[in-house]
C-alpha cells in the first residue's frame, strides 16, 4: 500500500523535480488543469516586460526586424518541432487551433483534388467525441464548399475502418481525447486512412508536450495543436500547424493573407504563396502573446519527452491506484485507459455529481476541471506536478466524498 | 511664415497636449509611424504584469471567469464602438484584420444569396491600391467557392460607379488608403453600392482612432479594423469586426469555432451559432495581447474624436506647409489630398530616392516608413505628436535633402 512517505521518496528521486522551480505555482494550490491552461513559467514576466517595455516601447516599429518579430512564427515552430517529430521548416506558431485546422482541412481537400481517382471523395470522417470546435470547423468548411462535402461522425474508434470507404476524403482525429484521455494509435490509423485513399489530419492539442509524438514515423499528412496547455505558452497563446515538406509545394488554403505571400512587401495585387511552411501564415500575429510561447519551450529543452512520458505514466498510474483504493465504495468510474499505450497525460473519472465534486475540490485548492457528462478531468504535467501532489489531491477528494462535502445545486462554469 | 516658436505656442494651447504623458516615447525619437504601430501606453506594462503575474500565474484557469477573459472580446468591442459610430453589442475584438475580413466577405455573400434577385451576383469589387492583404483574402475566399466568384480591381475611385453593375455582389473598400492617406466618402460610396444592389464592407485599419467614423450614419453593412495602429493596442494586437444589429440574425461565416457557438460548454457535436455579435468569434484568443488593447482605449475615453480630428488636420496641414516651404526645390510630390474631407491622419510624399531618404530620417530619429513605389509615409497621432515634433521632423528632412545625406544603395526592410 502506497503511503505519503513513498510519494515523497519518489519526488526525491525524480529527475524532473528541479524543473518545478521554473514555474509560478500559487501557494495552497495543487494544479491538475495543465491540460486546459498550463502554469506560468517564471521567465514569462521578464520576457513580457522586455517585449512591451523595450521592443514595443523603445524600438517601436523597428522591432519587426531588430527583435525578430517577423521571423517569430517560424523560429518558435522550429523550436517546437522536435517535441512532435517534425523537422526544421515544417511548423509555424500562429493563429488558433481552430483556424489552423481549417487551413489543414482545406489543404487536404485540395490535395485530394489533385488525384483524379480521389477527387470525387466528399466525406470528412471524425469522432463524435472529438473536441467540438474541430467538428465545427469541419462543418463550417464543408457547408461553404458547394461540392457536397459532409462530416461523418463515428461513435468509436472501432467504427473508423468501416467508415473509411470510397467516399472518404479526410480522416481528422484528435490524438488524445480531451475528455477521456484516450490516446489513438496514430501510426496505425494513419496507415488505415492511407490504405483507404484518405488524408490523415491530427490535432495534437492534448499531445504536444504531453506524450511522445512522431509525426514523420506515423506518416501523418497534417497536424495542428495548442501551445497553452502542456506547452505552457500562456492563456490563449497562438497555436501551431505542421505541414511536412512533402506536402508543402501543394499546400493551398483560402486564408491567404499578407504574411503567407511570396513577396509581402512588394504590395502586389495578386496573391502568390511563399515557399515552404510560410504559406500557412495569414495575418499579423499578437506579438506579446506569441513571444511568451518561447518561455514554455525553454523548459522543454532542459529535458526530453521520454523522461516526461515516464513520469507522466507514473503520476497517472499512482492517481488511479490511490483513487481506486482510498476512495473505494464511492461511485467513481475510470474513463481513461489503463493501457499505457492508449493513455494521454490526464485521468478522468465519472461521478454522478461530478460537477459539484469538482467545485468542492477547486474550493479546497485542487484544481482540475469538469466536462459534460459527469466527467472530472485531472491533468498531470510532469514538469511541475509532484508525487506528493497526487497523494494530497486524492486525500482531499476522499475527504470530500466521505463527508459528502459537495453542493449538488452548484452550477457549472468551467472553460476548455 | 511659421516658426518653431509658433509651434511651441500651439503646443502650449493644445487641449490634447497632456495626453502625451500617458505614452512611453523614447528619448531622441520623433515617432511618425503610429499608422503602422502605435506607441506604447505607459499603463500597458502594469496591465501585462497583472495579467501574467496574477491572472495567469495565481488564478490560472479560474481567470476565464474571475478576470473576465471569456467576455473580453465583447467588452473591448463595446468600448471601441463609440469611436466608429457603432452600438453596444455590435463589435468584437478578435483574430486578425485579414480573418475578420474573410468572415465579413463570407457573410456578405451569404446575405446576397438570401435575395433571389441578387443571388446570381458573383463579383467582389475593390481597388487595385487597397491594402494587399484585403485583396488576397477576397481572392482566397473566391477561389475556394465553386460558384464563379471573382475579384474585380478598379484603378481609381472614379471607376467604382461603373464597376457597380448587375454582377456586383460586394463593394469592399479601405476607408483611408494605407499608402496615400486618401479618405473615401463612406456614406456616398455605401449609398452607391446599395443603389446597385451590392453590400458594402469597410476596412477601418487606418480610420479607427484616426478620423471620425460613423458606420450607422453611412448605413455600412460590415466593417473590420485594426487595434495596433492608431488605437495603440500593442504589436499585432487582435483586430475587430463590426456587424450591425440588423445583419446579425443572418450573419453566417465558415470559421465556425467553439467561441461562436450558442452553448460553447454543452460540447454538442453540431455547430449552432450564438445570438448577436458573438457569432463572429471563432477560436481561443491570445489573452495577454488582447488585454493590452484596453490600455489604448483608456486614453481615448479622456478625449473625443472631434478634438482628435481637429488636431490631426492641424498637424498634417502644418507638415505639408513646412515641407513645401522649407524643402522647396527638392523633388518631393505630395500624394495625400489637401482637401480635409479626403485626408486621413497621415501625409505621404514621393521622392525618387524615398527609401534612402526615409532610412536617413530613421537614422536621425525621425521614424516614418516607406511603401513602394517611392512613397515616404508620415503618420500623425494627435494623442502624442506635438507641433514642435512636426517642425523638428521637417528640419531634419530639410538637412538630409539639402546635404544629400542619404545612401541610395540602402536596402529596404520596413514592415506594415
Amino acid at each position: 500500500m502506497t503511503t505519503r512517505n513513498d510519494c515523497l521518496t519518489r519526488d526525491a528521486h525524480d529527475p524532473l523535480a528541479a524543473l518545478r522551480d521554473q514555474f509560478d505555482l500559487p501557494a495552497g494550490v495543487i494544479y491538475l488543469d495543465g491540460n486546459s491552461l498550463g502554469a506560468r513559467p517564471k521567465a514569462a514576466l521578464a520576457r513580457a516586460q522586455h517585449v512591451i517595455g523595450h521592443e514595443w516601447g523603445k524600438d517601436l516599429i523597428r522591432s519587426w526586424n531588430t527583435a525578430g518579430w517577423f521571423d517569430m512564427p517560424k523560429r518558435l515552430g522550429n523550436r517546437l518541432a522536435p517535441l512532435i517529430g517534425a523537422r526544421d521548416g515544417e511548423v509555424v506558431v500562429t493563429d488558433t487551433t481552430s483556424l489552423n485546422l481549417f487551413k489543414a482541412l482545406a489543404a487536404a481537400i485540395h490535395l485530394q483534388a489533385q488525384h483524379p481517382e480521389r477527387s470525387g471523395r466528399r466525406v470528412i470522417i471524425t469522432e463524435r467525441t472529438n473536441f467540438p470546435t474541430d467538428i465545427y470547423m469541419a462543418q463550417g468548411l464543408s457547408s461553404w464548399l458547394d461540392r457536397g462535402y459532409t462530416v461523418k461522425l463515428v461513435d468509436s474508434v472501432e467504427d473508423i475502418p468501416a467508415a473509411l470507404d470510397g467516399d472518404a476524403a479526410v480522416l481528422m482525429l484528435t490524438h488524445v481525447n480531451y475528455r477521456t484521455g484516450y490516446q489513438h494509435d496514430m501510426a496505425a490509423l494513419t496507415r488505415l486512412a492511407h490504405e483507404a485513399g484518405a488524408v490523415a489530419i491530427w490535432d495534437l492539442a492534448h499531445s504536444a508536450g504531453a506524450v511522445p509524438v512522431d509525426l514523420h514515423a506515423a506518416h501523418a499528412d497534417f497536424a495542428v495543436g495548442c501551445t497553452y496547455k502542456y506547452l505552457n505558452g500562456g492563456p490563449g497563446a497562438p497555436a501551431f500547424i505542421w505541414v511536412p515538406q512533402r506536402h508543402q509545394a501543394a499546400f493551398t488554403q483560402p486564408l491567404s493573407g499578407w504574411w503567407g505571400h511570396a513577396a509581402p512587401f512588394a504590395m502586389a495585387p495578386d496573391f502568390a504563396p511563399t515557399e515552404g511552411i510560410g504559406r500557412a501564415l495569414c495575418g499579423t500575429q499578437p506579438v506579446t502573446s506569441l513571444a511568451l510561447v518561447e518561455c514554455g519551450l525553454d523548459v522543454f529543452e532542459q529535458t526530453n519527452m521520454a523522461a516526461i512520458r515516464a513520469k507522466s505514466l507514473a503520476l497517472t498510474d499512482l492517481f488511479i491506484e490511490l483513487v481506486e483504493s482510498r476512495c473505494a465504495g464511492h461511485p467513481l468510474g475510470l474513463v481513461t485507459p489503463r493501457d499505457h499505450a492508449r493513455r494521454g497525460s490526464q485521468v478522468s473519472f465519472t461521478h454522478p455529481h461530478g460537477f459539484a465534486v469538482m467545485a468542492a475540490l477547486i474550493e479546497r485548492g485542487v484544481i482540475g476541471d469538469y466536462r459534460e457528462p459527469h466527467i472530472m478531468r485531472f491533468g498531470f504535467t510532469p514538469l511541475y506536478t509532484s508525487f506528493a501532489d497526487v497523494w494530497d489531491a486524492v486525500e482531499i477528494l476522499k475527504e470530500i466524498l466521505d463527508n459528502g462535502k459537495y453542493d449538488i445545486a452548484a452550477e457549472r462554469g468551467a472553460v476548455t
